[in-house]
């Protein structure tokens, strides 16, 4: 006896390009481990309050929240995988408490305040296609003075690097390819190679210096106008002979304290500095007093799905010990496309000066 | 001393996003080598002749066969890499054997009758976005009766396949994700993991049979016609107990004896299966008389950039050993756009009975 039926139904699922997004995201333990150390650690400030989850995804941070006894908690996607959010929460038995809505942020309606927002919105670079202005919007719709923010900072970070090994293996791999001279190609390959930020893993060693703050967001008081250009200014000393190929940047994010109204709340203070310990991973903590869950995608941390974004340079510039590489940096959002953006660098050192424009999109 | 330019100059380089694509196909050493050995191997018929190399891209190899004495080889290639054969063919000092035209086969002019026709034509799964259209424009154009067409055959395989690994890691990954349970989202998963073809490399382990012949090809006597649709009906006795968990395609292309006239050119016969042996590669050669080399992508033969495509299906069957595993495969251009691939899969074991159609965009 035989079975039959059509395997494709592509008209029933509209989101199934999403679905390996979030697999990777999930898989990615150093996240999705500080997420739940934070939400953990965060217990005494999450129990019997109400929590908006913004941009849920699976759902995976607001069961966390639901966990440790939120009361409540407003899970909200624009996507197509708030379908599968529900079904999630319903199949672990989380519906009276974790309320899926399938729309944006702007839009749905809440009608209580929140005492946290929890939402893992950082993009690459922290502010490429990132969720931040969606979390301002429900920070500023609905957050009760004094609230938490989940993370509570983001810091976004840029440092001068050398990658030979990446250079040779698409640069200068054209001068000789089976013993033909294809070094026509080279104006090509860099423009291919270079010409738009990459998303690379690389290490401390290929980092020639401290890394600059490029900008600093408290996530409690940051505003949207504050966001469509960011800039810094730099001057770096390298700290080792080396070519330089280019630029990193990456970010961390703290869950900290509450800086909004701390004042008034100083009782949450002593709450919130707690670490379940619960996993395996000793998340870095600040050295300060506040003792916060950091996920950092620095390069001398384990890699994550963020990687870094590594600005090439079409001419490496050989850099001396101590030789000083300055230059500035501004991230605009793109007037052309709201998800793209202009990357602007000037940089020079020794008695070179350029200036590189990308855009990333 | 300030110098100063701007880097960003993508109006002049229409085509930098090709390089990427052709650094891959040249770093696959096992492709490069095996065309590299087949013009070598066939250096007395390329001798004082007129070769066409049908997509050239960079150029290399129009060189190769400049390299063993072409009087003239006319290098075709309808994109923008064209601007850079020109130059590296320049740069070689090889503009008077090599005329690199910047067109499509279809419409550039060559003025005179050719003796070999060389070009890297195939796609994934052989013919998914493959250039043999316009070899074989080429060839009706222009190439001699008893001309040699490089490669001379090519043979498109299927066989079922078991991958465990593959199937827990994007699948049963979701029913316990940090201990929730996430089954809910395995409908979306397997839409999302195996609608569409996928292109991964497996090795000879995950291989439940000897592969069918989907299609048998002939370079020099395919018509277009016969390529709009090509189909095959397959009953398979699995050689072990395992899941099964798709079917993989793949494809080996062979540089052999000119079957077109051969009877008119059988001096041809002895110069053509010599084997220069300059590579560290031994090339599998046919157990046949001709001796000829062969360029597989045979999940057994160390990978290629092709891979192998794998139409994996949504529920795994348990097969025995010697079980039959039977069905058909069609594969035919589509009509919404003739680069897509449409792909009906029809399988059957024990009671079980499935149609999987899917499109290769």
């Amino acid at each position: 006896v035989a079975t039959s039926f059509k395997e494709h139904d592509a008209a029933y699922f509209h989101s199934y390009s999403h679905v390996g997004i979030h697999e990777e995201m999930i898989k990615d333990r150093i996240r999705t481990e500080a997420y739940r150390d934070a939400i953990f650690s965060h217990a005494d400030s999450i129990r019997d309050k109400v929590v908006v989850d913004v941009g849920c995804g699976t759902g995976i941070l607001s069961i966390f929240c639901a966990y440790v006894g939120a009361r409540k908690v407003y899970a909200v996607d624009a996507s197509d995988i708030a379908v599968q959010a529900k079904e999630v929460v319903k199949a672990n038995g989380l519906s009276d408490i974790i309320t899926v809505m399938h729309g944006r942020v702007e839009e749905v309606q809440i009608d209580e305040e929140v005492d946290v927002i929890v939402s893992e919105w950082m993009g690459y670079m922290l502010l490429y296609e990132s969720m931040l202005a969606s979390v301002i919007c429900a920070r500023d719709r609905w957050l009760k003075r004094g609230g938490i923010m989940l993370p509570s900072h983001a810091t976004l970070y840029m440092a001068p690097i050398t990658n030979p090994d990446r250079y040779s293996e698409s640069i200068d791999f054209w001068r000789s390819v089976y013993g033909i001279d294809m070094s026509a190609m080279l104006p090509l390959a860099k423009q291919c190679s270079f010409e738009e930020p990459c998303i690379e893993s690389i290490t401390a060693e290929n980092v020639l210096s401290w890394p600059i703050v490029v900008k600093h967001i408290d996530c409690s008081r940051v505003t949207i106008r504050e966001l469509e250009t960011v800039s810094a200014d730099f001057m770096i000393s390298s700290m080792m002979m080396a070519s330089l190929h280019g630029f990193a940047l990456w970010f961390d994010v703290a869950f900290g304290t509450p800086i909004i109204d701390a004042q008034s709340e100083s009782s949450m203070e002593s709450t919130i500095v707690k670490d379940f310990g619960c996993n395996g991973i000793n998340h870095r903590r600040h050295g300060n007093s506040s003792n916060q869950i950091i996920l950092s995608t620095a390069p001398e941390e384990p890699p994550t799905h963020w990687a870094q974004t590594i600005l090439y340079i079409y001419e490496p510039i050989e850099v001396t010990q101590d030789q000083i590489i300055s230059g500035s940096i501004s991230l605009s959002q793109s007037r052309e496309n709201p998800r793209f953006l202009n990357i602007h660098l000037e940089y020079a050192s020794g008695d070179r000066y350029f200036v590189k424009e990308s855009v990333m999109r």
